[in-house]
């Protein structure tokens, strides 16, 4: 059984998006049918779309920072009802069986958890599609609840970008006295500064831009360092429990390795490729004892108390609203790092679209 | 105050070491005066020899592997006697009020640890002489107990190639259920086995050279792998909570990130150079949330921790003892991989020496 659902898409790398209609699974049991009312624009969704990493299955609808509202949920569905405002990250489903995700980390399912979207559905085979479109339907298992008072247009990029940085601040137990640092500004870096700041860490951002400095105090920032000025980054050596990194592209990672106190940890969320320009530097991590490492997303309950910990300290995403006609020129102002800090698209606009 | 001693010595980056004399402080009141029974022999000490690593200071008796017995204590030892046997590593000194120092990383000391040789004594400002000597005299706080029933000789290595070992099991909390991999069986892989196994792990070594294999299953390992062979490769795909890469020279870690455990952890204890063939991928970071890290030594304590862990379960390494005249013979032998898997220096080949 299916209903049909509007939505955006994509047919090809070269290709912009467009309407495009499809079907969605009417409600298993254990499925909640979701209006959506915003969806959050990742990076991810232009790198998917344009086949950037060779992974792309078309037509693809992007999207994986939904917030919407219950309209129907089924037979055994305990955890929701109809009405209640709720939220969908990069992740529908996994095997729920194996030690990661048992653990909580099923982003690190050990069959591959379920993307949101550019991915197969495990029950019936049917290709997943996203958030840029009216309806979904997913497991009440991978369905979050929006807290109260969160304006739901600025919480749809807490999703990705929100649990993006909130887990490396989690498993390093950030809090008072902690001391962090954020490599680049944008979707992710905005995010790990308000959620490092409410943590209680002093906070300070690598930027090689000196004019977001305005910005970044005003998002949380205690400290701002120039990484292109080698005095400021001398002053902040042995200084930072924890870097997290979120420059997307490759970048050297050695001028920051100092500025991590002895045993500290700088975490990679952003990129995925090699580091060869230049090679990373093994002589201080051995000596200082530190270490780099990566995180990827963060696992449902991780999510729901990064979701209820943005509840309580008033945080969402820094965003501008778009209709979901504009996301082709959104991409390219994306492209442009022309954003502060995340778009969303406001669904309402897809009832018109034609 | 001054006594003199006999030791080798090397005077220039391409001599070869022979009998040196020097003098010694006499005891200060802190001090343990130490008549040197047994020495390692280190890569590290063909390295300063040979002024490798640029930082060489002239001349240079190397040696941070001593086993000895007390023969003098100053006036304010109360942890030491005389008659005790007692070790020596890798530091001599260090502020002991920084952060590091008070957390009982001496070795990561803010100021930098005083090191064994090639260093400068912290109060007197004179150099720092080594361990292939007859005498040293060292600060109460930076000499360890040698457990009884442990073999003089045989124990010398544990003060450097156990605790660099030691140090990164102990931090990742191996035990009973713990799969712990090694890469390389040399002075510091063949302790990595012996203490991982003792600690209760499943015990893996990862080598190029099927020949091994013998060897790494007497010294612990439960299983070996060829790192050569993709299949063997990929059998032990996510496996591993831990892997302790002991590998002194530039090598590829891409092969064995997969190898990980999600959340797990390669720590580097051998190499200090760059990870440029080939650079390090992020991707299998990210996308698991592993990581790469590195380790020095160990502090105090945790070496102390170590040898009466070595005390309790009999480890010692496994040596060839020689004379200090076939000191040079030696680091030609062990430049070839040519020794299983620790030279020691018996100290009183020194009194007859010419």
């Amino acid at each position: 059984m299916t209903f049909p659902v509007r939505s955006f898409a994509t047919h090809a790398p070269t290709n912009k998006l467009g309407l495009f209609h499809f079907v969605r699974r009417t409600a298993r049991a254990n499925d909640v049918v979701i209006d959506i009312l915003y969806c959050g624009v990742c990076h991810t969704d232009i790198h998917h779309s344009r086949n950037d990493w060779g992974r792309a299955n078309y037509p693809m609808v992007p999207g994986h920072e939904i917030v919407g509202r219950v309209i129907e949920v089924g037979a055994e569905v305990t955890r929701f009802q109809a009405g209640e405002l709720v939220g969908v990250g990069c992740m529908v489903d996994a095997c729920q069986a194996c030690a990661n995700c048992r653990r909580g980390w099923e982003q690190y399912c050990d069959t591959g958890s379920t993307f949101t979207y550019n991915g197969v559905d495990r029950h019936d085979g049917t290709p997943t599609f996203g958030g840029y479109a009216e309806k979904i339907v997913v497991s009440q298992d991978f369905v979050l609840r929006i807290p109260d008072g969160l304006d739901p247009a600025a919480a749809a990029p807490l999703l990705c970008a929100g649990i993006t940085s909130y887990s490396p601040l989690k498993r390093a137990q950030v809090g008072p006295g902690s001391r962090v640092a954020v490599v680049g500004l944008g979707g992710l870096g905005h995010m790990a500064l308000k959620l490092a700041k409410a943590m209680g860490a002093e906070v300070t951002l690598f930027t090689r831009s000196p004019g977001k400095e305005a910005d970044a105090r005003r998002l949380g920032a205690d400290h701002i360092v120039l990484s292109t000025d080698a005095e400021q980054m001398s002053g902040v050596a042995s200084r930072f429990d924890l870097i997290v990194d979120t420059v997307p592209y490759v970048h050297d990672l050695n001028p920051y390795v100092p500025s991590l106190v002895t045993g500290g940890a700088l975490v990679l969320v952003g990129y995925l490729g090699p580091l060869d320009e230049p090679a990373l530097l093994t002589g201080p991590l051995v000596l200082k004892g530190k270490s780099v490492s990566g995180s990827l997303i963060g696992g449902i309950a991780d999510t729901q108390e990064m979701l209820d910990f943005c509840g309580r300290h008033g945080i969402t995403a820094d965003i501008e609203i778009i209709p979901m006609q504009s996301i082709n020129e959104a991409y390219e102002r994306m492209l442009g790092s022309d954003v502060k800090y995340r778009f969303v698209i406001d669904m309402a606009s897809l009832k018109t679209a034609a």
